[in-house]
């Protein structure tokens, strides 16, 4: 075992926060305190320090990354793909959580700034691009994950959303749903926006309207997507399907269900976008929409170390989602 | 709308790189362009700039959160209360992610010394206490959270683990079990042993062996708990009921408990530690030991301010559990 400050201080018969003192403020000691100090340092070999010198040498290099939701489990696995790569390269992460508000986002930005990060992925949660083209001005990649913030040249790696959600609709549709309802995410929210568009249009192509009544707007948050869940299952005439656009409103809408006592999939099919780790482990298991976790974050992280060793320019990745049956969803049995 | 970089662009017909550095850096560019720029800034009214104020400004003020596994909505969750704390007091929050592994958790301690952190809340992962009591020796308050890190005079916030085991004992001894399994956590982490030590105490105490091929043990990761789970429900003589000392195994056991098939309650008892987010949408909804998470959040972040603000001194907080009966608990059938 390595000589610590303790055995300093045992030896010099005085506390750690002396022997602190005498090696780091010497001035602030008394010459015969200090003498006593050097002499028990050279006694017990210590050598002082590796966190002094971590504060003398000023900041390790590091990148941030905003999140817009530090609960969501989809943030959660992504933040460890990124602080893996992150690793592998020698930077530390500095992880911030906006929460889904933009107030927050602009504070994380600015908080990253001071601490002098070398670029940073974030996960846009509709604040406003200035703050962002400053630090793209200041030499800071900035790279979108998930959503796009309206940069006008981005660097972005998010999953299509349009495409996924086709694969839901078109799930339901094979299945012979038609009275099909939608808990969509915040209209301004890029992937909120794409995941109906994408939803809407497949049914529209395959003569199925989506009625009004059918159709509810939640934001990305547990709370909404139970609200959501209660509205449309205590309808005159409820839906036989429901996709939900997000894994945090897919939990809220399950609590509904429980609670309403709704049996899935027989009273109703239940798909969702993002597969949650624990949606494999539901009774019946969840059919979802899953996103490449591992590819999103070890990309976003690739086109950022690129674009600090000025090796790739801004480009966007758009990458595939794939549809996972498992046992939420069957043929409409009402 | 306020007038940004892009509007100076315009304006003077020149790139926003060029602007940038005109304003920041002008030594860098011809004395015209600098005309230029100024004449635009003047017309446009733009006020250069946030950012850059923040990074000349240097650092904001910040405390360091090291969680042991960003993926536990255990951790996640506290993340969030922590940083709601921070933000009200007008810190930010520096995140790091130690993934379990003590190497990591130190990288993050120099890594969060070096942006010179205000203090650190941290979930110690087994790695040793003088990188800790050098912090500590730099007037860096460190708060263990969740387990005990091992320093002399510890200031700590944790549920207390060795009552919340002792009622999922007294729950499954009450329901009538004697055939009772554990998958417990790393023995060296403070709350893998009290977890284990307070389950079986109770055991003891009411005249129940916890026979050795009953007891086993994790890693209090997913991966660890399945393993585990398929070794109990493959023995000659499986157990009736089983204890998961965390969320995350239980995770882990779900997997194994669907993928051979056995039905809860009926076959078998399940009562975890943690009250995971998506416990709650089981179906059956789970039985479990429920840390009070905003508690221990908030008394973690007060009593670190506590301390930079001198108005506290060391000390050691435990919360009491709670036992949440729900349904996957029952009389033993078999």
């Amino acid at each position: 075992m390595s000589v610590t400050i303790h055995d300093v201080a045992r030896e010099a018969n005085l506390s750690i926060a002396t022997i602190s003192r005498a090696l780091n403020r010497p001035e602030t000691v008394a010459a015969q305190t200090r003498e006593r100090v050097l002499v028990a340092v050279a006694k017990t070999g210590y050598r002082p320090d590796a966190v002094g010198r971590s504060l003398r040498e000023g900041r390790s290099r590091s990148i941030g990354l905003i999140v817009s939701d530090i609960r969501n489990p989809f943030y959660a696995s992504i933040t460890k793909v990124v602080e893996d790569a992150a690793y592998e390269r020698g930077y530390g992460l500095l992880i911030c959580n906006a929460d889904e508000q933009p107030a927050r986002a602009r504070e994380a930005l600015h908080f990253l700034a001071s601490h002098q990060v070398s670029g940073v992925i974030h996960v846009p949660t509709g604040e406003s691009t200035e703050l962002l083209q400053e630090l793209i001005g200041k030499g800071i990649p900035i790279i979108d994950l998930d959503r796009v913030s309206g940069l006008a040249d981005p660097s972005a790696v998010m999953v299509d959303n349009r495409q996924g959600a086709r694969l839901a609709a078109q799930h339901l549709i094979e299945l012979g749903h038609t009275r099909i309802a939608v808990i969509a995410g915040p209209p301004h929210l890029t992937s909120g926006a794409a995941r109906l568009a994408g939803f809407e249009q497949t049914l529209q192509a395959a003569g199925i309207t989506l009625a009004p009544q059918y159709l509810t707007y939640g934001d990305f948050r547990e709370a909404s997507g139970r609200r959501a869940a209660e509205q449309l299952l205590t309808l005159p005439e409820p839906p036989t399907a429901l996709f939900v656009a997000n894994n945090e409103m897919m939990a809220g809408a399950l609590g509904a269900v429980l609670e309403l006592g709704w049996r899935i999939p027989e009273q109703l099919s239940l798909i969702g976008f993002d597969d949650a780790r624990w949606a494999k482990y539901m009774h019946p298991p969840l059919t979802v929409i899953a996103q490449p976790i591992e590819a999103i974050g070890r990309l976003a992280a690739q086109q950022l170390f690129d674009q600090l060793d000025q090796k790739a320019s801004a480009q966007i990745h758009v990458l595939e989602a794939t549809l996972i049956v498992r046992a939420s969803t069957s043929v409409p049995r009402i």
